[in-house]
């Protein structure tokens, strides 16, 4: 059943709603100068949204201000609970070993993000913490959604800032 | 150089005091019922502790509430950097994926941490963040320092609220 990933079958039509939300909340981050990631956690019994977030590790001098994390945090204290089952997260980008391992947590039950991250990710690539034999909580994982959209705007924000270097979206994320 | 881990030579001698606070955060930690688990950040110029912590996920309903994570949050806000450069953590408990990687991202020089943890371990167990080939930053790790201390804190707390069954850390640290 899991991970599903982008050569699955279709994307899962319920994500189009939230990660049009998410890469609203990853454009909105660009505009800070921070490197544009956008989550948000959707109930899925409601489609109500609990959560929204992008990117802030710039503005709050914090190094775990991810899109994700921030987002988890914030949906908990609006569910009342460190847990978030029945919910779902969807994310522009593929969630690092940090959120991943916050995601499991979490308790999340099913992830959705945009574009792969090769070089930071930690779902397909890295450290792929949900095929774990120690990860206690595996989520469905359906990746590639809006995946042009979610990587066109991290790559016009580093093509603006490192000219000469990587267009990958490295660390910051 | 690294990963240093506790097969290696000797504890380092600068850990015995900054781990006898994290030592005394994870009792704390334990009279609040959370899983005992503490950190303390030293900012080795000067030999101060910038952020002490322990473990609040129960307390703050946050599944991201470990003890690093809030230790670093914690000094990045005493430095006003998102980075911790000649900075050390000292952990009473191996840390697990989510706040390894944190710890990569803050860029912390040396970790020093107390008991491994096989099952939620990231380090040395499960993910082993810092091995991996996409890890921006790999600190010197220090393991089994006052890892006796550490593991009875843990056991007694797994032990007198759950009698019946194991008495590993699992995922609530």
């Amino acid at each position: 059943m899991h991970p599903l990933t982008k050569d699955a079958a279709k994307p899962a039509p319920e994500s189009a709603g939230p990660m049009a939300e998410a890469l609203s909340e990853a454009r909105a981050a660009a505009e800070r100068g921070e490197v544009p990631v956008g989550a948000v956690i959707v109930e899925r019994a409601t489609g109500a949204i609990i959560a929204a977030a992008s990117n802030r590790v710039v503005e709050l001098k914090d190094p775990t201000a991810h899109a994700e994390l921030l987002a988890i945090r914030d949906a908990c204290r609006a569910k009342g609970s460190e847990r978030l089952a029945g919910c779902d997260l969807h994310v522009t980008l593929e969630p690092c070993a940090m959120c991943a391992q916050a995601i499991a947590f979490a308790r999340i039950d099913r992830v959705y993000f945009g574009a792969s991250d090769p070089k930071g990710g930690g779902v397909e690539h890295g450290a792929r913490i949900f095929a774990q034999a120690t990860c206690h909580h595996r989520p469905e994982v359906y990746g590639g959604l809006s995946e042009q959209a979610s990587a066109d705007l991290l790559r016009a924000f580093f093509a603006a800032r490192r000219p000469d270097t990587s267009t990958e979206p490295g660390d910051g994320a």
